[in-house]
């Protein structure tokens, strides 16, 4: 049997930590990587440019054709072929001959510089040139951008538009990444319902299943979401099919710490509980548990405090499943009111941030709207009980939650 | 016939501009809003809670029994009734009695007060009270999360997880937001291949198309990525068909100010280039065009051009048609490193912000790999030439570029 001793939020997250992280990859199409965690180091497999090409649209020349020329002492060239992207010459480039040459292109054999036609005069089948042009110029050296061999992204990175296009240069079009977990979300409540206007006496809106689908896909995981009646046997079936089928499983509802409530007795009829009831406000009656080696997170059914729930104890869980380790930031800023606190409890307030003043959110604990008018939480920590206008406390932004940075 | 005159970054920014943007909404359902912009207001369709509900596990009495009550003088109440959420009670509740009732579920008619298991003793079907409760003592009252009629969200709104929940709340499951612009990518260039390390001769890989989906996702729209070859009839087709089927199209390649180039040539022949050619480094050749009132964007071939002239041009005004309305934010630090800027010309550096100082990422302009190794561009203006190590320089980082924050 398990026990509901209230344990303080660092104990929470300990256990939370201490249950196994499984971490999986996969193999993707490079073009689906977007914002995907790298699961490999990337070796570059050729050189990048693969050949030395020119940096210009103009004309590949003999560096030293030009060695002795001035505006009084022109130079002329004549143009022997002609290079465009995509294309190679089959012509090597002799003393005072010139090839036209577009941008990319393969030097000819022979060249070793680029000169641009705003250095040129073109007449006829020549062109005329009045500088000197050093050696290399706008030439791109073979494997100057990538080298083969080279490793240029390491596993862990987070892959944004440009890392893909490195990759693929690099010769790749699959990469491995992370896979996404697999998220069963049990929402349970007799009263829910799916959103109306014409609600029967009793009933609710189903208003979690939405928050919840976002907050996992946020958390860059793929949610499956299920309604479960308040009835043991009902969420015993539920627990064992998804902690088959799924990574993780998160409950909301059904957690009360003052009876007998179903979702703590289906999770420990089936495997074990590992936590019911914390010392935080809002959100005490979390539970965590484990089912066939799969972790089972217990929110509450009120919302706000299905937020803090997974806010604090279960999205740097599901991030770290794709090798994320994100730590929670907290900052300091400047209280712009007195800040009362339940003492020998972590509260964690509803709060708006403006100007490094922070304000809470003065609203019952069941006003689901606080969320999206506050901006982040102050953290008020359990031996606390009055932070005082013009103090200085943590808070923690909701925009800290954000993976990409 | 259109002129290829280099003007400033600011009148190309303002003709970009000009261009209307053609902004669409559509109705989806609630559940696949997670991060889209909302393109209503949301008016509270329903009372949330729509009726008086008890707020904790207990019992539901009437405060008035409990006026005279202490520990020497306790009350008993017998229960008469039990209410689980999502029923509700036929029975009017009298002086002397309760009704077990569950957090959520509605208060009995007659009942003013829930009173927790904590605060009493259950004897047989009694409960022994011992302390006075006050009137309304966890209750939630209906409408005191929202009220019917209230204006709880904005059109413009980006939508997160708890926007959802209060929508769905509302009484709506389904929510008008922006359209997904969706944009046409042609990228051109005979030379392109796919990512292979089997490159036949004068051939590299294609990454921009990579980067281009990626870009285009990150800017919340859809993509559709086409290959054309370096070819003014074969342009002209892609041109015709993308601006029908597609609000915007951008292009790659082709764009070169000293040529006839097939890009700016295709775009003139059917509608109006505004713009070929600007004092930027890199990025010069860009080009801006109408065709069928659809906007053209075209960028270089080379990515690291691309880059900087999709974030300077074509992001922001994607994210308008979303009506995302962001602004370059540009901050202040300090130059790590003497930094010298070609005169008549914005440059914009790959850098790397490090604790507030910024170093140049120092490579050729072939570079690519210098966009994933920099966090950062260095803004520098038309009329200087060098920043001294030590002074004050403007940044604009790439985290800038979410739109989430």
């Amino acid at each position: 049997m398990y026990s509901s001793n209230l344990i303080s939020v660092k104990d929470a997250l300990n256990i939370v930590e201490s249950v196994k992280i499984v971490i999986n990859k996969e193999e993707i199409p490079l073009e689906e990587a977007n914002t995907r965690v790298l699961a490999e180091d990337i070796e570059v497999l050729i050189d990048v440019p693969p050949f030395d090409r020119s940096a210009m649209d103009g004309y590949a020349i003999i560096a030293e054709d030009t060695s002795n020329v001035s505006p009084s002492n022109p130079l002329y060239l004549e143009i022997i072929d002609e290079i465009g992207a995509g294309t190679e010459s089959k012509c090597t480039l002799s003393p005072g001959k010139a090839i036209r040459i577009s941008t990319g292109a393969p030097m000819p054999s022979g060249s070793n510089a680029v000169i641009m036609p705003e250095d040129t005069e073109l007449i006829s089948n020549k062109i005329k040139i009045k500088r000197i042009i050093p050696q290399n110029k706008d030439i791109a050296f073979k494997g100057e951008d990538l080298k083969k061999g080279e490793v240029i992204l390491k596993e862990g990175q987070i892959l944004g538009p440009h890392h893909l296009s490195v990759i693929a240069s690099s010769g790749y079009n699959k990469v491995k990444v992370f896979r996404k977990p697999k998220i069963a979300v049990i929402i349970t409540g007799n009263e829910l319902v799916e959103p109306t206007t014409d609600l029967k006496p009793g009933k609710i809106v189903n208003s979690n299943k939405f928050a919840m689908k976002g907050l996992v896909e946020d958390s860059l995981a793929v949610s499956h979401i299920l309604h479960c009646a308040d009835d043991l046997d009902k969420m015993i079936e539920e627990l064992k099919d998804c902690t088959q089928k799924y990574d993780v499983v998160i409950t909301t509802g059904g957690t009360a710490i003052s009876k007998g409530d179903v979702v703590a007795d289906a999770v420990n009829s089936l495997g074990e509980v590992l936590i019911h009831g914390i010392s935080i406000k809002p959100g005490k009656p979390f539970g965590f548990g484990i089912i066939n080696d799969k972790p089972i997170f217990m929110l509450s059914g009120y919302p706000v405090a299905v937020a803090v729930q997974f806010d604090i104890f279960a999205r740097n869980y599901i991030l770290k499943m794709q090798n994320i380790n994100k730590e929670f930031d907290l900052i300091k800023c400047i209280a712009g009111e007195d800040i009362k606190s339940a003492h020998g409890k972590c509260n964690i307030i509803r709060s708006k941030l403006e100007n490094n003043i922070v304000y809470p959110i003065r609203t019952k604990s069941g006003i689901n709207k606080s969320i999206v008018m506050s901006n982040c939480y102050i953290f008020v920590d359990e031996d606390t009980e009055i932070i005082k206008k013009g103090e200085e406390c943590n808070i923690l932004k909701y925009s800290s939650f954000r993976v990409f940075e």
